[in-house]
């Protein structure tokens, strides 16, 4: 028997309107209580991950992340930083794909398996399998200490995200981020690629991250007034590149599961590859983060569209030159916030998503049809 | 200079209505033109890709294939064949993702680049990106002989699908899932992993291909009663599972593409986590091929949207279980095919999209906004 270590305080709404909102508002704390470990550290040791994480995380040459709805797009956005900083192939596959097909199994490979109820059946059943295959190597990242899914793997990272009672997930993403960063710089240690500067520039950047968050939350109001214009709207067009494509992705999802607008997140490139056919006055497009090369691109083939009303929401960095003009709507995140970004850019939807559905009136923490972990096949 | 080898026949529309419906029944001829070369052949050779194959693809012991739009689709369904019958690790990457991301080189890596026209801007810049980065293990598999993807990679497979002339790729599609298979079946020669009785029957199953094309363009007359029942729709959810999923995902953009409903696919498992909270009577859902089970877990997933007026459209295989019931219809394909069955379910999915194109009175051959090679990043 575990005994329960909540306050009442992690259960109770108290000023916040739905669990929804409080959790978005949570993720400065959700974030330092999962960084907690890194503290005054100048150097990452592999420890984080569990007592064998020293010798079972020397030599991995490959990685392969299992995960379900939104913590496969932690994991899509993890591939980006493994690649990047540790420079080790990522791989990342639907949980529910990865069990049923014939795969080729590297029993050398790290497993990754993200879920933040630590229950979720097709992942559990995932890691059950690559295991089966003869791949020991096996890392959970979940928010539950006594979880199947923990249980399972030979390492562990509990993110420290307390309990998250919305359907929609929101801190429990954002804290899987920070364990994923934690995990590519430390392969990327063990791998020999991170001088020591880039290690103190990377902790730095993490132990910001709650204040950058902070930021984000207080442009709450401006992100509201865009709400209002989304909530009529019947589709929405989320694109992005490189490792704000996971972006896009999560922002369609919480759009699609909290306020049943029809959102769909693509591959800024994939655009005139077909969806620009769809884009109306109903569909809105919107840029998460766009370099301004892309963002160039991006407004050329809307002109295509103004005719049908089609508009363009952009949520552009600190730095970047995209102005407002007729069609082009811009909110501008307070940093500009390099490989982290994602983490800011991610609340920014998260509240777009809030609010849309709360001006439509839906139910925000039991949205119809979907339940907090899928336990079941 | 190059002299065209077209003759009439090849752009004119004869007794056709459109560019479109003319290039979906002339599959049977463009995909027996495109697997010619293995005639009364007992046995393959990799001479087929090129003079180069022999050496270049021995030892390979990796695959990345880069593609955009339905040519990427091709490439998702190619991973399943190459992971299971070569037992080689594949992976497949959007063209415009791949070339601006840091990712980790690997020279021995085969790179598939696959694009109808050849000139498909983002495709053409990744391979280029790829060799740059050291892999000259390059193989285009184009529609254009003298294009400048073909000019760029080392290996080259033509596919026979003649002109292609409305928009939205049909007949380009399925003949690149032939050259694919094929490419599967030879490095699963080369890897020693074909005994000569599955080698004989991979062949005789592509040999036949036509055939069984045939019998599902027969299936016109049902697919056009099930396209009136779509056309006054706004969204569509397409599931698919295994090598179908790329197939669901196809199905869902030749939708969006002609006939401007929002058409989304996704792998069936993902399903509860969160686009079945959009499942109404204006989103109907569509699934490909499923196994018996899969199809069971549906029915009881949508049992929940029932009130909600959610209904199930199921493209069966001759072998399935399922029945027709309250809120469920079920087309049954002609021929069980095995692993190429994507070619013929595709072909269903082109089917219902023209329809419903037709009843909407949409521009088939020329959707708004796309354009039929996207030459420009």
């Amino acid at each position: 028997v575990h005994e329960s270590t909540l306050s009442a305080g992690d259960v109770e709404l108290g000023d916040y309107q739905h669990y929804m909102q409080k959790e978005i508002f949570e993720q400065p704390q959700a974030l330092a209580a999962t960084l907690e470990m890194i503290g005054g550290a100048q150097t990452l040791t592999p420890n984080l991950f569990g007592v064998a994480a020293p010798e079972m995380l020397a030599g991995v040459r490959s990685v392969l992340i299992l995960a379900c709805g939104t913590s496969f797009h932690a994991g899509l956005v993890a591939r980006y930083w493994i690649e990047q900083l540790a420079g080790i192939g990522c791989s990342v596959e639907i949980a529910s794909e990865y069990r049923y097909r014939v795969s080729v199994p590297n029993p050398e490979q790290l497993v990754v398996a993200i879920s933040q109820s630590g229950e979720t059946a097709d992942t559990l059943a995932s890691i059950k399998h690559a295991k089966a295959l003869g791949m020991g190597r096996t890392l959970a990242i979940c928010n539950v200490p006594e979880s199947a899914i923990v249980r399972e793997c030979a390492l562990r990272f509990l993110t420290r995200a307390g309990p998250e009672i919305g359907v929609a997930s929101t801190k429990a993403f954002t804290t899987q981020l920070a364990a994923l960063f934690l995990l590519a710089v430390t392969l990327a240690k063990q791998n020999g690629r991170l001088a020591p500067e880039h290690e103190a520039g990377h902790l730095k950047a993490l132990r910001h991250l709650p204040v950058a968050v902070q930021k984000v939350l207080a442009l709450e109001p401006d992100i509201k007034v865009w709400a209002t214009r989304f909530a009529d709207k019947h589709h929405a067009l989320f694109l992005g590149r490189g490792h704000h494509y996971p972006i896009a992705l999560e922002g369609a999802l919480k759009l699609k599961e909290i306020s049943y607008i029809h959102a769909e997140g693509y591959p800024a490139g994939e655009l005139k590859h077909g969806p620009l056919a769809l884009v109306d006055k109903d569909m809105p497009v919107i840029s998460i983060a766009p370099n301004d090369a892309l963002l160039e691109k991006l407004k050329s083939n809307l002109k295509e569209v103004a005719a049908r009303g089609g508009e363009l929401y952009v949520f552009a960095d600190a730095d970047s030159a995209v102005d407002e003009e007729a069609g082009v709507h811009v909110l501008r995140l307070p940093e500009h916030y390099g490989l982290l970004s994602p983490v800011l850019h991610v609340i920014a939807l998260q509240l777009l998503s809030y609010h849309a559905a709360l001006v439509k009136g839906t139910d925000v923490d039991k949205p119809r049809n979907l339940a907090k972990s899928v336990t079941v096949e």
